[in-house]
């Protein structure tokens, strides 16, 4: 399952090249996973602050293939690639139109407020399983 | 007194323009405070995990009077306006060189972690005290 | 006249106060005016690259009344509230539901791209002046 | 040969999970890129400027290992680990203390004002392949 969210390149996204900072994906990756779950009928806000659940990235990555521009309106593919125990792999593929920009993907260990490694709550580990690429 | 601190001009902070995004300007106020605070022997970050302390901001403005651009050298003089209560006024003058980029004022409230108004530890009250223009 | 544009607060817009960083605000305010400007008709990049017309910030300011948080879906309304000259001034006011959190200003001066200044195009100035506050 | 620079952690660089956002890495990153040239008697700015050679990222990773904390005193380690023909590539390794906190790679391709894929300017070629890992 593929699951698309659009985003508006911001003027403070971009550097002086005349295109988006590369850092900047990273954020947009993000509201790509956060857009993603709350389809599923979770709220990643709620997931923090009433299931003891954080998931802090262990590893990212992207692939800039074109640059993204200022006012670009863009869509953000985003889906799960892989659960595994306390692991959350997510991937992104960034468009403006039919135009490939970027890939992306970002590792996940799912941890308490005490940083020790945890699953999902059933709910949400089962809904993503569902949805697995 | 005026406590003055360098900061390199980094790629991430310019913007299409050419220069450095207006809201940048902000992030390294925040970095001449709290670098004026440990030239007085205090750490900010002591402050908020130890002493309970924290210093959200209730106003903030900035006049810009020349663009501050990648990889300039800048000097930022901070200086503590006012002290009154659990109020605390920073100001903030920008240069490169000799040349004014930039004028700024932040003005904080003390608060505990409940958000309650609180002092400053008298130790910190009396060193800002002090110093006070 | 007031316009408004709604903005979904990012994790990366949060610091360790468990609040949106307060400089973060100003892309924010920038979004709204794209978007005023959006509504009238104008796109401001074709500003930027077509009419050679640029609206650098040389007053930035806000007042925090109460903090945004993550995932907050955030109502930005935005009008104008000066036009003369090269000069033009906006006005922004956010909240989340009916709860105003900040309200900002910035003052842009029009240029050129070498940096003189200069009037909007005609068509945006009638069209900013029929909305003024 | 491993060049090292200092970075001090911002607040405007944590989130709400009181670490660094991992976004926040990758201008890190540019940080140390850009120091290990200017240690090597090159301005980056002026590669741009006077050159016509901008280095935009293709590719960007990190892996977190440990998070980098607010006012933590970072040492960033960066090299050149490939240069072959248009193509360079820099690895970096942070730290706090002897602590490794995160480990990333990035990928550039040299290109002129015209987006054109070209070399470095023979002095800059030989200075890097001088230091290659």
């Amino acid at each position: 399952m593929k699951f698309t969210t659009t985003l508006r390149v911001r003027y403070s996204e971009t550097d002086q090249m005349g295109v988006v900072y590369h850092g900047n994906y990273f954020a947009w990756f993000e509201v790509g996973r956060v857009e993603l779950l709350r389809s599923l009928g979770f709220s990643y806000q709620e997931l923090e602050a009433q299931d003891d659940c954080i998931l802090p990235v262990v590893e990212a990555s992207c692939r800039y293939r074109r640059p993204a521009r200022y006012d670009d309106l863009l869509t953000l593919a985003t889906s799960v690639k892989a659960l595994r125990g306390s692991i959350v792999v997510f991937t992104y593929k960034l468009y403006v139109g039919e135009v490939l920009l970027a890939e992306g993907e970002t590792k996940h260990v799912v941890v308490d407020g005490a940083l020790q490694q945890r699953r999902l709550p059933e709910r949400h580990h089962a809904a993503i399983l569902a949805i697995l690429e």
